[in-house]
Formats: C-alpha cells, sequence, structure tokens
C-alpha cells in the first residue's frame, strides 16, 4: 500500500518537475533534448514536492476514514506540487479539456504552466480546490479556521509553510483554536512544512532546537506529530502513522465533545513535517547544493537547454521517478494507481467546500422598517448611527444560526453594535464568573473577537469561501492594517468571477466606523482615512465604497450588501450620536441610487442653484447642512442646492465603473458651470481623482481631512490655533482645523459666489469670529459649545 | 525599600487617576467636589498602574546595577502611567515648565492630560523617554529590538500588553532573540503585562493554562519569570527579585559571550507579570466589576461629576493613595522618595536612546563615482539597475559597521543586492555546513532578513529613532502590507519635527523593487503599485517618493536619501536589467533637481515641442523612448519633448509640497497647452490627482498600470489577447496590456497631434499589427521578442 502511494507520489513529484522544464517530450519517450525544454523555466520546485506529499496522504485518510476534506497550500508558489494531484484525479481534465487524462494533454499542462495565458504559478483561482492562493504569505490557517466554522464535518488539511510561518498574521493565527468548537466546528490539521529554506535563508523554526519546537506548539496549544526524515518510504511510513493518529484525535474530539454536547478545548493535533527542500531533486549540481538547500526554492538549475551536463542532470532526475512505469503509453496514470485518490466530489479538487458559492444558501434577512430610526423632524432629531444597524445583526444572527457571523476586534461593543451579543461572543478559553457581565463568552458565540485584523479578516474570508456570510467591523484609522489582505481577497474575487465554474460567494462587507473625524483623544494614531483611497483604485467590478449619512440609510446600504455577491462593501460611517435625515422610506430610495439631491436642506429648490453644497459622509454631512442654515438665514435669497452622495463610485464615470453616472446625470446634479462646494469625509485630492473628467470639475471645491493643514495654504486666521494641531480635539475643533466645518463652509460659499462678492465681507467676517469663538471654547473647556444659524 | 517603592508607585498611581478626573484640588486638600471634576473624562486607566509598576522597577535595577534603560509601552493608551513617573522625576518639567514640581503644575499636569492642545493621552512624540506611542498596537517589541541592536549597553525593559500580544506583528516577533548577538547588541526585557483584558475581552494569554503559557514562551526561546499577585508589597517583592534575577542573567549573558567574545543564543529572560486589570482602582462601582475587569479599561467610571454616590467612591478612591503622605504641602514628591529615581540621564525619560537624534552620527559615505555604471551609449547600453546599489550599500556597511544595518524580508539578493552579504546576514539560530554556500549567516551579520515585513519595519523603527542609519528593500507588491506601519511612523516623525528638544533622526529609506512590471510568472499577487498611492496623501513634509529611471539615478537618489532627517523617503526601481540612460554626472543633477527634460530622447528639442512625452519609473521610460525613436523613423519632423520626472512631488503646485514646482516651472516643461503623454509606473489617477490644478491638465493623458483592464473603455482591439489578463506574462505582454508599451505610446501620439491626422491612420494601423504581433509572439513562445523602430 505505502509503496503505491510512493509511486502516486513520484508521479505527482514527476508532474511537477515536468511543470516547471518540458515543452515537449512529456512521457520521456524518447532521449531528452535541448528542444524538449521550455525556452523560459519559471515555478518553484522547493515546496512542491512537500505540498504532494501531503495531499497524497490526504487522500489516504479521507478513503479511510471516509472523510471530508480541503487542501490548503500554505506556500502556494509550489503550485505545481497541487496542480499534480488535481490532475492526476481528473479535476483539471473535466474542468478544462485541454488537459486531457492522455500524452497531449499532459503536454498541454506541462506548456501552460506558468506560461502566458495559462495556468498561474500559486494556487489561483483557476486551479480547482483552491481557496487560498499563497502569493502574499501568511493566510493559510486563518482561512482553513474560517473553512471549518459551523462546517462540522469538514477537515482542513493546512499546509503552513515555514517561511509563512514567520509572517505575523501566520504567528499569532495558531491561537484560532481558542474560538473552535468542537461540537460545531469541524477541524484543522495543520502540518507545518520544515523543509528549512526560504528564497534564500534558512527558516527560524528549521533552525531552533526541537524541544523549543515543540513547546512553541504546545504552548499554542497543539499536540505535535513529528514526522521526520529523506528516505521517502520510511517517511510515508511514519506519515502515514502520524496521520492516522491526527484524524483519529480529530474524531475523537468531536464525538466525546458532540456526545454530550459539551464542547471542550482539547489539545489539537499537528504534524510537523520535517523533509528537505526540493525534495527528491538532485543534492548537488556541479557545486551548489540543490535537494535541502535554498537552491531548490525555484527552478533548481536553469541551464539544461544549453549545459548538455545539466541536461543529463535533468534527464537522469526526471527518469529516476520512472515515468514508464506510473503513466500507460497513451499517458494515462496506471489503473491500480488511480484507485488510490477518493471519488467525485471527495477528491480535494472537486470538493464543494471549495467552492463556496454552491453550498451558499441565501441570507435570510428580516424587515428592515423594524429597526428604523424614526425620523420626525429631520436635522433635529438625533441618534447613534451605528445602533440601530447592530439591532438588525443581532436578527440576522437568529434567522441565520449556522451560516453568518460577526467578526470584530475586541470593538464591536464600542462601535455599538453589542446587540449582537444576545447571541454570545466566542470563546473556548477559560471563562471566569465576571464574564456574565455583559456581552457573555461561549463556545456557541456567534460574535468573533480577536485582536488581530489579520486574523478576523482571514477568518472571514474562509468563511466566505466556503459558502458562508460575515460581517467585519473596524475602527476606520486601523484598517489599514488590513489593507494588503483585502486587495489580495479582491484579486481573488476579480478572477473567480471570470471563471465559469466557480459558483459566486457572498460579498465580504465591512464596516469602518469610529471614523477620522471623532478621534478626541486619541489622537493622530488613530486619524487616517486613507483605507478607502487605497481601495478605489481597484477592481471595479468588485469594490463598492458607501457613506450613508445616517442611521437609515446605513441599514439600506447594509441590507443591499448582503444581497450581493463576489463585492468588497465598505460602508464608513460614525458610531456616536448624530442628526437624522431620512424615514426608512426615502433612505432606501436614497440607498438605492446612492447620491441625491435634498430639497429639505436646500433653498429655493425649484429654482436653478447658485451654489450646489454637496456632502458624502455623516460627519461632512451634518457641518454642511449647517453651513446651508447659516446661509439661509443670511442671505435668504440664495438658491443652494444640496446634493448628498452615498455611494462614492456615483462620481465616476460610467466607462469606469458600474456604478458611475453618466456625464449629464452627473450634470443634472453638480451643474456644468455653478461652484460646487463638497465636504468630503476623506482626503480631498480623492474627490478629484473620481471627477477630473468630469464638465463642471474645475469649479469643485473640496474639503476634507488633510495631514498637511500645518503648511497648508489655507491655514490664514486659524494657524495660531494650530495648538497641538488636532491631536486631541473636541470634534467641532477638529472639522474647524480641516475646514470641513459650517462656517468655513459658508465662508467658502461668500467667497465662491458672485453675487455675494459685495456685502460679503462683512458675513464672512461674522462666521469667523464665530468660528473663532468656538474653537477658543473648545480650548478652554475641552468641549463643544455648539454654534448654529441662530446665533447669527 | 519596598514599601518606599511601593510609595513611589502609589504617587505614580494617584498622578495616573487625577490626570483623567480632576480640573482642580490637585492635592485633595479640600474635599472633593463635582466641580473640581473635569467636564469630559477621557483617558486609560487599564494599563496605566501596570505600567508605573514595571517603571518604578525599572528605575530600581537601574540604580543597583548602574543601568542604561529604555522604558517601551506597549498598551501605550495607557500614557498616564508612564507620563506620572516622566513627571516625578522631574523631566517633563524640565521640558515644559507648566508642568512645574508644585500644586500649580501639577494642576497643569491633570488639566492638560487628553484636553485639546495638551498632552496625549498615548506616549507621544511630545512625552519625554517614549520612542513608541502605542496607538496602533503590535509593534513594541520590534521597536525594542530595533534599539538594542549595536547598543551593547542598552535594556529596553519593554512592555507588552496582552491585547497587543494578540496581533500579528507581535506574535512573531518574540522570534527577534533569533538575531540578537549578546556581544554586541544590547538586550530587551519584555515584560507581558497580563492582566486580563481589553477593550471589551478577556485576552487570549490571559485564559490559557500556565503551562501552556510558559511552553509558549519557553518555545520562543525565553525563560519566563512569571510574578502574580494583587496585594501590592507582596507583588512588589516578587517582581523585585524577578527584576533582580532578570537583569543577573541580562548580565552574565552578556558577561559570558563578550568574555571570549563567542556569541550564543541563551533563553533570554521575560517577566510575566499578571496582576488586576486597573489595579487599585474600587473593586466594584454600582453592580459592576471595575478592578480587574474590562470595564476599568479606559475611565473606570464616568458620572462623578453628576452623581454624588460616585464622587464619593472617586474621592475615597483617591484618598486611598494618601497623597498628603506623598506630596509636599506645596505640591512636590517627598523627598526620600525622589531619591528613588535615577539621575540626570540614567532616567528613562531622560536617556538620550530615546532621543536618537542626540546619539545620531551622520552615515559616512563613499564617492559614488566609484559604483557608476559606465554609459556610454544612452539606451543601448544595459544594467541591472539596483546591483550598483548593492555595491555602494556594501561600502556603506563597511564605513558604518556599528551603525548602519540593511534590513530585507528574504529578498536582498533577489533584489540584486547581495553584495551586502560580504558583511554576512545576522543570525543566531542553529547554522549548517551549506550556509556557507553564499552570504553566509553571521551573529555579526549586517543584513537581517526575516519573512516578516513587520519585523523588519518595526526593527528599522527602532534603531533608527535610538540615533542609527537603516535601509529596508522589500518587493514593491508586499509593501502594502506595512503600509499601517508606515503610517503610523510618518505621524510620529511628523509630530516630532516640530518638538524643539527632539533632535531630529535618520530617515527611513525604503527601495520598493521587483516591481509590477515584471511579475512575469507571480501573477497578479505581486502586481500592486497601490502603496504609493497611499502615501501620497500624507505628510509633506515627511514624505518623498523617487522614481529613478536607471542605475546612477539611483545610487544618487540613494545618497541623497541617506543624508535626510525625519523623511520617509520611498524609491521605487525595478532590479533586472533595463537600458542605461545617463552618466553619474548627469544622473546627479537630474536626481537634484528631480525632473528634466532628455535632450537625447527628444527630437528638435531646440524647438517648441508639438506633444510632449513624459515618463516616471524605469519600465514606463524605457518603453517612451522606445516610442519617441519609432515616431522619429515615422515622422521626422515632429518635434518631441521627453521629459522625465524622478521625484514624484514636482509634479505637485509648490503651494502643497516644498518639491512641487511652481505653476511657470511646470509650464516650462509640460507647456501651457500641448498634449502631454504620460507614461506613469502607477495607477494613472495619481498622476491625474497630482496634477490636477496645472494649467495644462486636460491635455495630459496618463497611461499605467490598470486593475479595470478588463472593462476599460481603451481594450478595444486588445480584447481578444485578454487571454489570463496578465496573470502571467511576459514583459512587453504586461505593457501592452495596460497600454504603456511602445506602440501604445506611439498611436496616442498619432492621434493627439493635430498635424497628424491626415496620414495618422496608415501608421496608426502599422503600429497596431506590429503590436499585435509581439503580443502573439509572446502567448506562443513564452518569452519577448522585442522591436523597435528598425522593423518599421
Amino acid at each position: 500500500m505505502l509503496e503505491k502511494l510512493n509511486d502516486y507520489w513520484k508521479a505527482c513529484c514527476y508532474l511537477a518537475a515536468g511543470m516547471i522544464y518540458l515543452w515537449d517530450n512529456p512521457l520521456l519517450k524518447e532521449p531528452l533534448k535541448p528542444e524538449h525544454i521550455k525556452e523560459r523555466l519559471l515555478g518553484h520546485w522547493g515546496a512542491s514536492p512537500g505540498l504532494s506529499f501531503v495531499y497524497v496522504h490526504g487522500n489516504r485518510v479521507i478513503n479511510k476514514y471516509d472523510l471530508n476534506c480541503i487542501f490548503i497550500a500554505g506556500p502556494g508558489h509550489g503550485a505545481p506540487g497541487v496542480i499534480a494531484p488535481a490532475y492526476l484525479e481528473g479535476t483539471i481534465s473535466e474542468l478544462y479539456s485541454q488537459f486531457s487524462q492522455d500524452e497531449e494533454g499532459m503536454k498541454n499542462l506541462f506548456k501552460a504552466f506558468s506560461f502566458p495565458g495559462g495556468l498561474g504559478s500559486h494556487c489561483t483561482p483557476e486551479l480547482p480546490g483552491s481557496i487560498q492562493e499563497g502569493g502574499e504569505l501568511g493566510y493559510s490557517l486563518a482561512h482553513a479556521f474560517g473553512a471549518v466554522f459551523d462546517h462540522k464535518d469538514l477537515i482542513a488539511i493546512t499546509v503552513v509553510g515555514d517561511g509563512e510561518a514567520e509572517t505575523g498574521p501566520l504567528a499569532t493565527c495558531w491561537h484560532s483554536n481558542k474560538f473552535l468548537n468542537p461540537v460545531r466546528d469541524g477541524a484543522v490539521l495543520p502540518v507545518l512544512l520544515l523543509n528549512g529554506y526560504k528564497i534564500n535563508n534558512p527558516t527560524i523554526l528549521s533552525r531552533i532546537e526541537n524541544e523549543e519546537l515543540i513547546s512553541l506548539f504546545k504552548g499554542y496549544g497543539y499536540e505535535p506529530y513529528i514526522v521526520e526524515g529523506e528516505e521517502s518510504l520510511e517517511v510515508h511510513e511514519k506519515m502515514a502513522s502520524a496521520m492516522d493518529s491526527a484524524v483519529e484525535k480529530i474524531i475523537s474530539i468531536w464525538e466525546e465533545a458532540r456526545s454530550k454536547n459539551k464542547p471542550f478545548r482539547p489539545y489539537w493535533p499537528m504534524i510537523i513535517l520535517r523533509t528537505p527542500k526540493g525534495w527528491t531533486a538532485p543534492r548537488k549540481v556541479g557545486n551548489h547544493y540543490v535537494e535541502g538547500y535554498w537552491r531548490a526554492h525555484q527552478v533548481p538549475f536553469s541551464d539544461a537547454k544549453e549545459n548538455p551536463k545539466s541536461l543529463e542532470v535533468l534527464e537522469a532526475w526526471l527518469r529516476s521517478y520512472e515515468p514508464q512505469k506510473l503513466f500507460t503509453p497513451e499517458g494515462k496514470l496506471r489503473e491500480d494507481l488511480r484507485d488510490l485518490a477518493p471519488k467525485g466530489e471527495k477528491r480535494m479538487s472537486a470538493t464543494h467546500y471549495a467552492n463556496g458559492g454552491l453550498l451558499r444558501r441565501e441570507l435570510k434577512l428580516p424587515d428592515l422598517k423594524s429597526f428604523a430610526v424614526s425620523v420626525k423632524t429631520p436635522i433635529q432629531d438625533e441618534a447613534e448611527n451605528t445602533r440601530p444597524l447592530g439591532l438588525f445583526l443581532k436578527e440576522i444572527i437568529r434567522l441565520n444560526p449556522d451560516n453568518f457571523r460577526v467578526f470584530g476586534p475586541d470593538e464591536t461593543k464600542s462601535n455599538r453594535l453589542d446587540a449582537v451579543f444576545e447571541f454570545g461572543k466566542a470563546w473556548m478559553a477559560k471563562v471566569l464568573p465576571e464574564d456574565e457581565d455583559e456581552g457573555y463568552l461561549s463556545p456557541f458565540g456567534r460574535t468573533m473577537e480577536m485582536l488581530s485584523e489579520h486574523t478576523l479578516e482571514g477568518w472571514l474570508e474562509g468563511y466566505l469561501l466556503t459558502g458562508r456570510h460575515g460581517f467585519l467591523n473596524t475602527y476606520e484609522g486601523f484598517a489599514p492594517i488590513i489593507s494588503s489582505m483585502v486587495n489580495q481577497f479582491g484579486k481573488w474575487l476579480d478572477i473567480s468571477s471570470d471563471i465559469p465554474w466557480r459558483a459566486p460567494i457572498s460579498s465580504l462587507n465591512l464596516l469602518l466606523t469610529s471614523v477620522v473625524w471623532r478621534q478626541d483623544h486619541n489622537g493622530f494614531t488613530h486619524q487616517d482615512p486613507g483605507f478607502i483611497t487605497s481601495i478605489v483604485d481597484k477592481w471595479p467590478n468588485v469594490v463598492r465604497v458607501y457613506f450613508p449619512p445616517d442611521a437609515n440609510t446605513l441599514l439600506c446600504t447594509a441590507w443591499h450588501c448582503f444581497q450581493t455577491t463576489n463585492r468588497i462593501n465598505i460602508i464608513v460611517i460614525d458610531k456616536q450620536k448624530h442628526p437624522q435625515y431620512l424615514s426608512i422610506e426615502d433612505a432606501f430610495k436614497h440607498a438605492m441610487k446612492g447620491i441625491g439631491i435634498w430639497d429639505f436642506a436646500s433653498n429655493h429648490p425649484e429654482h436653478e442653484p447658485d451654489v450646489v453644497i454637496a456632502s458624502c459622509g455623516d460627519i461632512p454631512t451634518k457641518e454642511a447642512i449647517y453651513a446651508v442654515r447659516m446661509l439661509k438665514k443670511l442671505f435668504p435669497e440664495l438658491k443652494i442646492r444640496f446634493v448628498n452622495v452615498l455611494n462614492l463610485f456615483t462620481l465616476t464615470p460610467n466607462t469606469e465603473h458600474p456604478d458611475g453616472l453618466s456625464d449629464r446625470e452627473f450634470d443634472s446634479y453638480f451643474t456644468k458651470d455653478k461652484p460646487v462646494i463638497f465636504n468630503f469625509h476623506g482626503y480631498p485630492w480623492l474627490i478629484h481623482r473620481l471627477t477630473y473628467r468630469r464638465n463642471n470639475h474645475k469649479n469643485i471645491h473640496v474639503r476634507g481631512y488633510r495631514e498637511n493643514r500645518k503648511i497648508g495654504i489655507d491655514a490664514g486666521y486659524l494657524a495660531p490655533f494650530l495648538k497641538g494641531r488636532g491631536g486631541i480635539t473636541t470634534p467641532l475643533q477638529l472639522a474647524i482645523l480641516n475646514q470641513i466645518d459650517r462656517f468655513s463652509i459658508a465662508m467658502d460659499v461668500i467667497e465662491r459666489v458672485e453675487a455675494l462678492q459685495d456685502e460679503g465681507g462683512y458675513y464672512k467676517d461674522l462666521l469667523k469670529n464665530k468660528q473663532i469663538e468656538a474653537l477658543e471654547y473648545a480650548y478652554n473647556h475641552g468641549v463643544d459649545k455648539e454654534f448654529d444659524e441662530t446665533e447669527l
């Protein structure tokens, strides 16, 4: 049996090497010649044999124990080692007819690997069975845990590379076992592939004492099984035994917990597999070590086409796998070997768990209306913007008890979403009596909180990729921590959307709250609206950015987001008490349209405007509305149009983003020639970047958060008040320092509207004095005394 | 002695509580009244007592063993616990006269804390002794290790919060001990402050078994000393003993290693301090737990001004510290207590190590010329752009053997900088014979490689903040991993630059290479020029972005960057073989100016141009130059001006960035009305964002990397060639798919220049056919066949 397994593995290794080197002669029916070698050699050999090794042992236990498994390849650069078994078990041929199970198909596979228009050299979305590409390292374990939450019969066999293991996200993610409930969740079986080298360096974990290594993983809460060696049959035997023990341990944990419905946190099994880097490649080529050294990381040697000696080495190496014994003359895997692979959807390359859209059930959503804030007097009525969303989320949890979770880095309560705690916070570590106080901890909790944005983002991605729904809330200022992860996930979604056999998955919904404008004592470190800027440059078919101005529009936006697929929906709104504007009915229309003229906030809306005041974001909207009210009082005849932008991408030309307005529509809001004062939540340049092609762009004056207010051209009379420069502020102070406040906007309007030029100076001074008064009051009292038009 | 220490600590706790609550009556000379309470209560109590506790024990060992220490507060939100001892030992009063050592000064301190224009509620740059703010969590250990590298007499007493400990960056950073050489480096003494709670949740490390906890830290390579308890005198005793043991262990490690000049990796000591959250606050207020619970995290209870009962609780709490016994009636700390603090620069709040600019020596730089690439025939001569920089860096290491290091996540060789390996790679873990092969590992190595961008960035920051120089190289596509860290560091630099007593530190120099345009087989995951976009919105006095077009300009740019202070210098350039343009003399002028007209790449440069072709970035420059050559051949009369932009911020108006050109200067390069084809390295919108205010903006047509090429309006005839959409490509293919290639630019010029309209159609077709030919060749062969003007 193990001999056969070894042959199956040799077939994988042969294919992996073939993908890297061979242009022709795929079965080595003739002696190897230079013209059989690819013109350009690309790909990573180093981790490939190890990945295939784990894969074939996964196959063995799937058959033996009738398991449902997915395979997650941390070292995604070793894709040949994953493509090979996925091809051998037939899935690739079923989805891509050119890669058939014969000589021609094998030749095509070799040729297409890492070739323009062909198969990627990581575990890309095109590779069936993959839910993690592994291009940017560090997220395999998080994806694995996300995949098995609420999938009680699933085991994620997860190869963690020892390079990847050095990254921060991976290093903390081992602690995910403090959130895994064996009653309702599946299991992750991590295999730490200790092959010793990265691109050009040894790995840390391969160069510490075994004692330290074991201690580390015990400390992480695992029971490590060590498998090490170089002689393949011997290592097969050890690995089979370790895999059996690990799987039996998992099954017994499940049984124990489930039979009594008593969740507990065991030492979960894990495997440390210490084998040579580039295992089975030649040990030395020329004077350089290859197998077992970092030189085996990518293409072990590159001159086989030009150097006859290297060609010889390559041929000997390839023939060492004895392809003629593994494959039929037609190029099909030997029949007795084919029997080793699981069948149908049990194949890890064909499991629906790795094509989660197939498992996805639509999220059941409660009626929005019951969560609506009643808005009797717009502007005057106030509410905490995010609190109704918390109630909405709570009901979603109730209606979807097994396929929806809320994620947050210890901020869910701070973000006013704590209604979701009715269903507990997931927690498998020790519990103390005081934990009952509020937001109780429970193995069955539906909210996941850990102080690692990376882990949460990774869990959520894994959860979505395997067919479920989720919602992540975080402080806006710390969203940049995961900007690279969100980028990578966006790339995955973008490509996936084009792959016919990949069913769409639920969107990634990300709430950014505790926003830049309300960091009253957290200071500069918490002021950063840059995440939005970094995401708008990305894939128009994937990214959406919403700035609901109040509680009801937030509800409607979230309701919409939950029904979309294959998107990244970013929602930005503050958590604190703010004015409310729209009834739930109006909010719904506004949210669906994404942009609107607000008559109630305009002046003489029946006329063509003298000036357009636009806002995007809840706090800038509030200040802009107060500016209009002051202007109304000072200049009752002034015709002001108030425009609110909720869906940021409406600003983009429709040729560039599906949500973009046509130029004609855009003009119907912003006119072709009137001054527009645009009060924005984030960096002001972003609005220019989105609108620079619009007819009226030269008249659009944007205000927003500026890091350079110190040397800003506009500091002027505010300069003496830049004490502390806005590190600690009251809300109005921070608005004034960035000139998004009501006074600044009103003054700006006076300056921009020609008809007001004559009398403007007097009123500008009036406003300036009020503004300085507000700043000074805040500096003296530490709180705001709010000013509005009644004081003018 | 411990009683006195306890009194000193009580004084700290009293001050910390005072900062959070008191507006007046700082010494509680009268009964506490509502008007003595601040109108708005802000600040974090939770970690404050623990931080002060560690601080005063740090003081004790500094005196006892005559140590040099810095104090790094991971939980920076507990700033009151750090401000308090810094005030008590006099440093704050020396730097800020309003916070004098008397009742008035104490009152001012209380009032100013977390108050507009006052002292921040984290360990901000304004706080003497701080080198880490702790707003964004996770970087304390990395800063600590960075601080002690090459500071052989320094101990960084580093409080790691148990919340922070859950972050990825912190979790992997424990492994930094694999890079710490006791012969030449100082030591980090981590104190894991296990107070059990975050904002709203217990912490993971506080809720696992002690056995797991100890095992974890042994696995990380430490010897943990556990100190736990609630009764303060008892805990003082345990802590004093643990600190003594830890310090003696460190000293003995140093002595052993140094006496024989034999570096080894010991189990370094660390302390696990398990005390209640918000220690010494009331245990219960109303029905809620406070001390020892998450409710103590921020302001323990907030209604003291309104609720007489709470006022009573607060008064009792504050009086429990017995301020009248700790302070003289004038408000000065009791004299015998003052003796407990170290003196002068031994004070952790006054040490020069935490004001690194004071220790900074200018970097010795070798003569640039000896590294120059000889450029005999511009364009035709080729070189690997980064390799000469590697040689330059190697010489810098030689000239600055103890205060300069190179950092990279396992990519220094891949990035062609491996000349620096002449001085070895730092490595304290096991070494094997094959490690000698190339780039040898050594405890004394000057290049630091670990596969954690977070750790490297944190090390480098710590190294710079304590007065040294450094250089970080990384793949452009993965720079976003640290974009939030770079942001946070930028904020620190921005604020620091305004603090008169903070001496300027060396700039953070960051090379982004292996750029988006050369990810031939790494695919989409490695294609991301977004880091640049995220950084340009930040502080103009801090951020610089350079795109040297060739090897010599790179050398000159780096040479310049090394001489700047308090900046973040981003340099973007590819590592592979590319055309060379400028001799070292011309390169120097070009780099210093940041922008230039290249006559050698223009056509009829003596005339006003018909069209301006501009480039920014090495690969877009190459393609743009080839476009000019083709246009010259097709339209010999066409007047083309070639502009190269090296310093990105020259494009910004000089009112917004110190490196910006005035409008008049800008026009002198880009004209007021001629078409400009701008070939850019990154997302094209960035150029619009920088230039939208310029006179000729409407004529600037930017080409760059686009994520949306699938639905891009310009796909047109390229659509059939979007096979694989550019995941795996040849270099020219990727250029063509994004239309930054020579053919696209030439066609664009034909389209934009009115004079060419008549005959243009024919030539456009010619170019289009050449372009399609190039694409097809690449699809068939996997390599490029380069086309140039000679084929036309």
